[in-house]
């Protein structure tokens, strides 16, 4: 820091790491901690019971453990809502994450996005600019969002899921009414831009939702799905790769980057992963 | 406040009620007026001429009275410009409003939402997290917005209306024209997540459009219409509530959650509202 | 300022200009230029190598020169990233711009813009707010995207095109892949509301993609596409201003504000233009 012109704002019972940067204007809660090598930028707050795991980083901005419905009551926090963050975060500037979730190692996130209380998420997910999931889901390790999805509450989204720019899970069959129903993912479904999943939805994996999709069906595997109401228009097996003209599908096959098989291949990573019993 | 590291910056004329907190590093202009009770969280700007009703709560980082276009000529604001905000507004973080809106009480928003100029905006009407209400428009009471709403300008949004996820309001018929023209929501509408309205419709009460549907033509009452063009697919009386069996709409007899029938029913509410003069 | 509550923080070797305006809480970083006449509002981040043209706006929260991903390897930029904005910018509160861009003359944003890396901006531009431009792009002069535009990565945009609110543009045919291509539009393609163009899509010029187009073939000069997938609908020729009854395209002879033929007309500006070799 070059000078401190207006020095963060640090609470009760905080533990801050070795080698911590932490710029000015934050403010930072009480019973936080923030572990070793995290950076936490300019102007960012972090409000009670917000634990960061190792060499995160925590962009300009952020809100960390934003204060949930009932602290509007008495202008008072519940002590009982928490923020866990896993190690090595990377959440940019302008992020704002409720108190009250749960987020596994290596997450990352674009600007701006917004993740309510009850969100369970798993390792290594990111999430897009401007995406907004609405909490009481359950999201698992590897999925890929990308800018500008909207997760209805009560999603429940499997391991290694893609869901591209402008997605929306819906959740209301009668809206408005009080009988919500989650959207279903299953691992490997991968969902294209701008598609809209009705709810109690379930996409089945090795399927594609194509661009544009109004999906009022379940998908089953290996179909794709495009138009409004979306209808099978094709079959993965038929979509090829216009540069390599190989097929896609099923894309663990052909797509690695960022994946726990990128150093090798995904039946090589997958057979001694069953064999070390972590299982998939 | 733990301590004062940067405090407040506060105008002249500024007029602040009793039990308001204000956080560190805030900004506060001239002639502004917080009302008792109001709670204003860290680095919010309230440029002048904001009012802000009592036992309001404005969020982190949210800029109120945000410069119209006319500041940029020389850098300076017109005092004819002004913000009022109704009293208990739960404004989330992140949001802008503008100046030259009229708001009325129990205003919610969730977070980074734009209202700009020239909105007249009911009473206990909320907007979800990101929507961007453009200003130049008329939303009654009891309006519903949820997350990524867009309201174009020129639309005319009546009493007890709800709109889902990422609905917009176009109203451009030619574009790109200087004859706009807006879209009109009735009383008791419900407008599915992610359709499109084209410039000029004419939505009536207790009518669906569905999911994704592009509206292109008005839609009468009771009609559910859907798809690209959106065509009439069903009547709200055959859509029924997948855990009770019941009817759904009119809604106003199977939901009263946050509307002014909550404590008894819609037609005892109505009579007695009726007698009391208080109309509709 | 009306005091100096907490003052900005300014790196070396930072150029500041003759009346430049720098509101209190902002964080300037090194090798900083900000030219006569500019307005740096409240909490504004600008880090290192950020060159801004005079009489520009910054407005409050924006952060300029945003790290790209190599920042977090080491926490620490390179310095080889330099962001360069032209003269007269007006970016509103909220807005991100990347490092590693290059934008020119009379820039517009709306609120909470993002702008990543390698995006190649021309002159008198606007940007709608919410709008997230992900780099390694080509925008052109004169080119009016609208609020919650996604432009993706490889995409062309030629001078004088209109993209309308939560147009989307594509660009990876085969999701997911390595082999990405571009959406190219033509100058004075009109895209209208919500519609999504697929990888790899030309639209040529003086045509319209409708609103809520699903675009998945190229759309040839004059023709109005329109569904999902789009098919041609009409001939822009038959479409009227329904104030005026004339032609409303091609749309250079019957809107001119903000346009370089603004104070005569499109053939009168385009004769002068030529002959003065400034092209098109």
């Amino acid at each position: 820091m070059k000078h401190k012109a207006y020095p963060a704002i640090i609470g009760e019972n905080v533990s801050i790491g070795e080698n911590v940067t932490i710029k000015d204007g934050c403010v930072i809660g009480d019973n936080v901690t923030i572990a070793d090598g995290s950076y936490i930028d300019y102007n960012v707050i972090i409000r009670d019971h917000v634990c960061i795991g190792k060499r995160s980083f925590v962009g300009a901005n952020c809100i960390l453990g934003e204060y949930q419905a009932d602290f509007f009551d008495g202008f008072a926090a519940d002590e009982k809502h928490v923020l866990d963050i896993g190690e090595r975060a990377l959440i940019r500037s302008g992020s704002i994450l409720y108190s009250g979730s749960a987020i596994g190692k290596q997450f990352q996130t674009g600007h701006r996005v917004t993740i309510r209380e009850h969100a369970t998420i798993g390792d290594s997910v990111s999430v897009g600019t401007l995406s907004d999931i609405q909490g009481h889901c359950k999201i698992g390790n590897y999925v890929r969002m990308h800018s500008n999805v909207h997760i209805g509450q009560k999603s429940n989204i499997e391991n290694y899921v893609w869901i591209f720019p402008y997605v929306i899970l819906t959740n209301d069959p009668t809206p408005p009414s009080y009988a919500l129903k989650g959207v279903t993912l299953k691992a490997f479904s991968v969902i294209a831009t701008g598609s809209i999943l009705l709810p109690g939805i379930t996409v089945e994996g090795d399927s594609l939702v194509a661009a544009g999709a109004v999906v009022t069906k379940d998908v089953k595997q290996g179909d794709v799905v495009g138009g409004n109401p979306a209808k099978v228009i094709s079959h993965v097996s038929r979509i090829k790769n216009h540069v390599t003209g190989e097929s896609v599908y099923p894309w663990r096959y052909t797509f690695k980057r960022g994946m726990p098989w990128e150093e090798s291949d995904y039946d090589t990573w997958y057979a001694k992963a069953v064999q070390q019993s972590d299982g998939l």
